[in-house]
């Protein structure tokens, strides 16, 4: 086996051969998305530098910006304590990782004053009609 | 239902009930741990302003710091644009978020100088057997 091998051997997929992943912004510790990957997706990750993920939809490896041209060119990956989620600290190309044009997926923040309710808290940066050509 | 009640419905738990949730610190942006929650964890997360989750292996809610004593205080809870991953911005009592008496459970890094392995990066801050008596 070889050296990029062995360390997959650690990972702890799970039942259906995958892992969650965090995608983080490396200079400022923003979190971008989550998406998951298999294997081959965490390999070609180390290997290219460039955040892969396996897409659970098309079921087929989803380079991050081969439609959208927003690639994730990578800093370091980390592993946690149970080795069951990876955390990617990438440099975000064109500022947007999420589908809807705006830079984080995670723009629905709980606003506790009166009535519980999800709130949009962060701006669309650009059109989705014009991220997908 | 009470508005407790509909904010909850948008969330999109998993078909075993449960969402992952992300615990970053509020301040510096660093990532501290992944756990699982259900619904009464999330409900009572939002309640209290304490992070709750459930825990897989012992079946049961898991008051973070039940034990020891590292409690997280709720700054801000988001979701992201699939609703199906939970962000929690908290203040880690103790700053140890790990089991392992590190700050991040995230602290095995791949080093890819030579053959790729993983190396441990976080300093252990307090010894396990002392945080749980």
């Amino acid at each position: 086996m070889s050296g990029m091998t062995d360390w997959l051997g650690s990972v702890r997929f799970d039942e259906n051969g995958l892992i969650p992943a965090i995608a983080q912004d490396a200079v400022d510790g923003t979190i971008l998305m989550v998406a998951w990957m298999n294997a081959e997706a965490l390999r070609e990750t180390a290997e290219t530098g460039r955040a892969v993920y396996w897409s659970r939809s098309r079921k087929r490896l989803w380079r991050k910006g081969e439609e959208s041209g927003h690639r994730q060119l990578l800093r370091e990956i980390r592993l946690d304590c149970d080795s069951d989620v990876i955390l990617l600290k990438v440099e975000q190309e064109g500022g947007i990782a999420c589908h809807t044009g705006r830079r984080s997926c995670f723009f629905q923040r709980l606003d506790t004053d009166g009535t519980p309710r999800w709130v949009n808290v962060e701006p669309v940066l650009k059109d989705p009609e014009h991220i997908y050509k």
